[in-house]
């Protein structure tokens, strides 16, 4: 009895490509592009340390006890302050924590898809959510985008197929193409689910994360939360390593969520919910992101310009307003899979576009994260890397 | 669209019965053995913020950034070394770490079970275990239990069930029962599942916690690992909030595990992992591990000999050598359910045994917790339900 006879629900379950990826790439020669990880040089360690002494100087007990499911109720206030100031109005009844969003994508997953169900995604489409949906035998119906987000006809279309369950869109600074969705999307693609009664989840990482041009609303204060589950996460604004997300859904909706995040692992994090509680409310949540920003975009800067200069120009790229990704086209003959031999051999790394594609096809692009390099290391990795696409589109 | 259409498994799923006793037992004038907390004022509260306070200064970035999801690997080799002195002989790479034991149990639920799955358990059995296989339709072949733990002729017969998938044990100090598997069952039950090629899930939250008697080897150690899959915690020796459990098996057994974590909640946490590491390098554990046996065993011997002194001689209880719990059997004919308010009228409160069982059956039975409460609590409650039992049999 070498291995369990596993479920079949772990057929469509193997090892996540990107890790694989981040593997090789974590050779300290080799610039990588390929991760998604927040620059640590911007972690703020005096602020969170400070936040952590006090949490157990002050509340050492709650931090180290069993807690409620939901999540610890200060924190969720705060956030329901601090959202709904945001432009997304809710109350505390409107929000739990989770183990970052990746496990909000696997609660929903669990919650609400029987194998074989259909969920609508944008194409490319986030890889964690396809990992997490996956485990539940998840079919995907992808609609394709243009600068403004997903065309709506072919939205429309997309969320009439039978045995549709839900929408998974991230709508702002999308992973992995850089879009975000224009206001006028964002209405249709809002009064169309809300007409086919299918929910919408919008994972929102990256919208705090803005360098240039005019904030969207969300979705949900657009459908005033009726009909959609909103994600977000510390990770980007404060520190991955901690595990913690959010889920702002109207309370019927978030019920079920509560519900098997309790059979799953039962709460979250009693100690960091309380540091991230104190940590926010004495203002450097508010105080670090515009740090978080200048940085990002700073770094996003250089990167267009590497671009602009050392690439050739039949490759189209993304120009994203925010977040971590630019997105790049390679022309469609040529298979960015086949060059990333190539680009390790010139100690540059990117994650190839096809993982980001859950129907297959994408495999003429790619994906570049800024965060994670130095201006130096990204002005030097875009020349690599240039050389590598010249030579093969020569 | 008020509610989402759920996935056929949530027909399975209710709210924890016990979360819901809890918060009616959380009204301060009542006395509470109905949960199964850990005496708050035993926290190591002194030398975990120490913990926590070196790991900012020495590795701030470490905590804070992304890592491999099967845990961090000084933690792992911390404690391979740890378990394998305790008798449980193991590599760093049998091991893993999960957001407490509850997100173990859901994984090897999502990894191995199809629905209509049998899992065999003993009878009564963890609840916590249940919830989370139910998420994933399994079905329950109980097996009785006599003081020695589970009956080989029964357990060998359920474990020949069409469609067992694993079982599912808890072979010292069971919640709720608080029997002890005796060494000879262990290796017969070892035997037998091996024969079947079945695996064992073995759940060892309390081992780390005996009073009295002489302890038992693992069913993992018995079988040198093949087949076994070992679950422990850090919730009850040393805190539940900072949800952190390990899991220890073969690497072909471990390697489904992981791969589920990666989809669930990508990996655990960076920062707390690393605190838990240096708590325990620092020989914390070690040196505090007889402090809460020495105040739990004071506790046990406190509500052992009230019970003795003011139960009706009709209920019997078992006398558990460690843990948390002491279980108890009325006349068949009283309802421990029914009994319930009459117990709250008298402000003491118990879990009513019925829960514990998958397959029905139990309502005589009931579960005292005594880790949460103080000896004079003990005494006072044990004097009130005695009176209670005594009405109630007349």
């Amino acid at each position: 009895m070498k291995h369990l006879p596993l479920a079949k629900r772990m057929r469509g379950m193997e090892q996540s490509i990107i890790r694989e990826i981040l593997k090789i790439t974590k050779r300290p020669d080799i610039i990588s592009f390929a991760g998604g990880l927040p620059a640590p040089e911007l972690f703020p360690i005096k602020e969170f340390t400070e936040a952590l002494a006090d949490t157990m100087k002050e509340d050492p007990i709650g931090s180290l006890q069993y807690d409620v499911t939901e999540g610890y109720p200060p924190l969720k206030e705060f956030l329901a302050g601090w959202l709904t100031k945001q432009g997304l109005p809710c109350t505390a009844d409107h929000i739990m924590l989770t183990n970052g969003s990746q496990q909000a994508l696997d609660l929903i997953g669990k919650a609400f898809l029987d194998p074989q169900d259909r969920v609508v995604v944008e194409n490319p489409t986030y890889l964690g959510a396809v990992q997490a949906f996956n485990a539940y035998q998840a079919r995907y119906v992808s609609v394709p985008m243009d600068e403004e987000g997903v065309k709506i006809p072919e939205f429309k279309k997309a969320i009439a197929t039978p045995r549709t369950k839900f929408v998974y869109l991230v709508p702002t600074f999308q992973n992995p193409s850089g879009i975000t969705m224009s206001r006028q999307r964002r209405e249709e693609v809002v009064k169309a689910a809300q007409a086919r009664k299918k929910i919408i989840i919008e994972d929102d990482p990256y919208g705090y994360l803005r360098y240039r041009g005019r904030s969207q609303p969300s979705l949900y204060a657009l459908a005033q939360g009726e009909g959609v589950i909103y994600l977000s996460t510390f990770s980007k604004i404060l520190s991955p390593g901690i595990r913690l997300g959010f889920v702002v859904a109207k309370p019927e909706n978030l019920q079920p969520l509560i519900l098997t995040k309790q059979a799953a692992d039962l709460q979250p994090n009693s100690l960091l919910q309380r540091a991230v509680y104190r940590y926010a409310k004495a203002g450097h949540l508010e105080s670090h992101i515009p740090k978080i920003i200048a940085s990002y975009k700073q770094r996003s800067e250089v990167m267009r310009q590497a671009i602009r200069t050392h690439f050739p120009s039949s490759i189209r790229w993304v120009d994203a307003e925010g977040g971590m990704f630019i997105w790049c086209e390679l022309p469609k003959k040529v298979s960015a899979s086949k060059l990333f031999p190539k680009a390790i051999e010139q100690k540059v790394a990117y994650v190839t576009g096809s993982v980001f594609h859950p129907n297959g096809g994408g495999d003429h692009t790619l994906r570049l994260n800024f965060t994670n390099s130095s201006e130096e290391q990204i002005e030097e990795g875009i020349k690599r890397l240039g050389k590598v696409f010249e030579a093969a589109l020569g």
